[in-house]
């Protein structure tokens, strides 16, 4: 086993767990650390370096995560293979402040029901917004009455750049960028740009992504996943010329894609001329443990990956502002095909989000909706312990839903319906498989409910689901 | 010659000049005028009616206009040949008040330079649009910032259907309208609805639409227009099984599309099934002379006009909110084919927009506009009077542009660039062809100009152009 001494730099800057975290990678990604060796265990490692066991617990947790490390179970930690192409891109320390939230202990205790769409507006920053909003719609600002530009303006594209510096470890110019009213239309606006596709897609899936694409005259393939993402060799096998995928949080598996599945579906691009990732990050700010996941994007140095982000889940769905980052093959390709369309998005929006972004309005707010949903999504595992044995749990790491798989192979539509009877609504897993198959998972959505609903409708549903009532 | 005796009713239910033209159009319609019969001069009626001469002769412009009456130079008026299958449908005195303006006198004289895409926006309505945002972001209205509904809000809708009934002689239902970003987008999800086409466009036309529909893939088939519009039998023989037209107001040449064209162009739709007409009405809200146009799909009994609509002319182009009204058969195909696409137009701007029309603000804005842009473009016109000898001038009697083409022959880009040597910029119409051809005509668009620099601009211009200074 391999003795790590970690040498603690100035505390301040950056907590524990962090320094833990880089050190590990990095000894990995440069090879000090091969493929395979085990790791010390985290109460080990905890005493060596005289820190708590969550601490060394909460960078393990995170390298397992991005695939640096693993677990295996009764057996500890382990060195995975990774190569040396995909190291992760350095990140500032902006971005520690803004994303980095689950610093303090673990909390994995809590449960709910409901919509897996839904959102918290309870806590929409109403008098901001307004005040933006105010100041925008002012006499002297005529120039936001007028045709803006057609990738959006200067100011919000610049304040998304460094957002995405910042935060996805994404470094590109805002000439890249293109906004757009709502991830459906960037597809359209993607669809001219590169013409009618064979398009891989993770199997469950974001269906209103399929369908969006299948209208526009795309060939869909399905490809299962694993739990680490897109199964690499099946995309290699399904003939497509394009992968849409959301590899830092699967929807809705909540599967997080490991650094070596990144560097497999990063080679499958660049193999061939003309192929092409979407990575469809929708839903990167909201992560309970450890630090974020990075982009794809940011390790994209063959300029294969599109980047899509929206505003509808971080700040609201009526915020209809998307945008996308663009590789410069296709970005030239844009001016020429797509140059001539205006923006599908107001200029005063545009603005007030840009002042948002820029003012540092967004960064507070998405810490406390992390807090928020972090409470509730506690609050849901907790009450889900005593199910436990009955259904596996999956994709609780980030996101605003978890997965229940029926250990006794009960079917989903059976919970559903038990549920439903009993005044609990929840959702099967297959309304989002590309190909039909056989599920016995029900996806928990809990953004929208209050941390007591939540409580409540678990209990419903252990009632419900008991095997007395199932029998 | 036909003795006409209008008896005229209670005068506040609608001015003279209305009366006037309500009557001799029904004469018309009914048969009760024929085709060819000579109406009296507008000195003759004015006098038996004893009413003042513009009034007879705004409703004779009017009725030449809509394609009921022929003026014959030196000759007098006719009663042109119309089907009574397209008698326009009646409308209430909301449309009046709402958009008839040039009641009072003529003024056909003036003139200016510059972009025929600009808006004056030193009239946008700023307090009243920061009110109804006020009011819109208040803590107890969280649910516009949830997802709304995907064909725009039901508010918004039913404000739009009655602003079409009152102001465009069109009789839909909310069902029919879908809400979107911009004009732009609406054509995309247009084009998933009818698949590829082979449209036929007015030759020159708006050259934004023709990109964006050929960059959808569609085949774009130019066909020529003469002061009635479209020609309907080069629209036969031109193998299109679609057409995109303005009928109320052509672009940018202000042709409008006469009663018979209409005739002729509905029955090309209905000729073969499948055929549809996208109506674009991109500005009917200015017109200066008389009533304004009906819509073509006011007469479309058959389902087979698409209506196209915008705020973007009407308010300003950063309010990117367009609609379409989609005609039964499209209507069900769009709920099947593109009932998933989430509305690109946020739920505030919704909000906001249907309150400035059911709140009676639009009304007054385009009031107001309609006489600050009415005022430009007679002071252009004035202006121009010196250049008659040299140039015919057309398309003054609504939008925002006037055409001048050379009597002399000089080309377009001889007039531009003396133009744009004596610091005046003017457009070429041939930046509007589809089919590259010899232009010898420029656009004057006066939106954005204000009426000293219109007078400033055309002094200029009449010294550049004259005959010294080109030979």
């Amino acid at each position: 086993m391999i003795d790590l001494m970690i040498p603690f730099t100035d505390n301040k800057s950056a907590p524990y767990y962090e320094q833990i975290y880089c050190f590990i990678k990095k000894e990995i990604q440069e090879g000090r650390i091969g493929a395979g060796e085990k790791l010390p265990s985290t109460r080990q490692l905890a005493e060596k370096l005289s820190v708590s066991r969550s601490t060394t617990q909460l960078a393990y947790d995170q390298l397992v995560a991005e695939g640096y490390l693993e677990a295996r179970p009764c057996r500890g930690y382990y060195a995975a293979e990774v190569e040396s192409l995909l190291s992760m891109p350095e990140r500032g320390s902006e971005e520690t402040e803004l994303l980095l939230e689950a610093s303090g202990e673990e909390r994995e205790e809590g449960m709910l029901d409901f919509s897996p769409r839904g959102i918290d507006l309870g806590h929409f920053p109403f008098s901001v917004w307004r005040k933006l909003s105010r100041e925008t719609l002012q006499e002297g600002n005529r120039e936001f009455f007028a045709s803006g530009l057609p990738r959006g303006e200067q100011k919000l594209r610049g304040a998304i750049c460094d957002y995405l510096r910042a935060s996805r470890g994404i470094h590109c110019r805002p000439e890249q960028i293109v906004v757009g009213a709502g991830s459906e239309y960037l597809l359209m606006l993607l669809w001219q740009i590169t013409g009618k596709r064979r398009i891989a897609m993770e199997d469950p899936t974001y269906r209103q992504a399929s369908r969006v694409l299948q209208s526009l005259g795309h060939d869909i393939l399905p490809v299962a996943i694993d739990r680490s993402g897109m199964r690499a060799d099946l995309l290699a096998q399904s003939g497509a010329d394009m992968a849409y995928i959301m590899p830092s949080h699967q929807f809705p598996t909540g599967a997080v894609m490991s650094v070596s599945r990144r560097r497999e579906i990063l080679n499958w691009s660049v193999e061939v001329p003309g192929r092409y990732l979407i990575e469809d990050d929708y839903d990167s700010e909201f992560r309970y443990r450890g630090r974020p996941i990075p982009a794809l994007c940011g390790s994209d140095y063959a300029g294969r990956v599109i980047y899509i982000g929206t505003f509808s889940k971080a700040v609201a769905p009526a915020i209809r502002v998307s945008y996308m980052v663009l590789p410069e093959e296709l970005n030239r390709r844009y001016d020429e095909v797509c140059g001539f369309y205006a923006s599908t998005v107001s200029r005063v929006d545009q603005e007030i989000l840009a002042r948002f972004l820029e003012e540092g309005y967004f960064e507070r707010h998405l810490n406390r909706m992390r807090g928020i949903y972090r409470n509730k999504h506690d609050a849901l595992l907790e009450a889900l312990e005593p199910l436990r044995k009955d259904f596996r749990i999956s994709g609780q790491m980030a996101g605003l839903q978890l997965l229940l798989e029926s250990c006794r192979g009960e079917r989903e539509e059976t919970l559903i319906a038990r549920a439903a009877q009993a005044g609990v609504r929840v959702y099967g897993l297959s309304a989002y498989f590309l190909k039909p198959a056989e599920s016995h998972t029900v996806i928990l959505g809990y953004a929208n409910l209050e941390e007591e609903e939540i409580c409540r409708g678990v209990q419903i549903l252990q009632e419900a689901w008991s095997t007395k009532e199932m029998a």
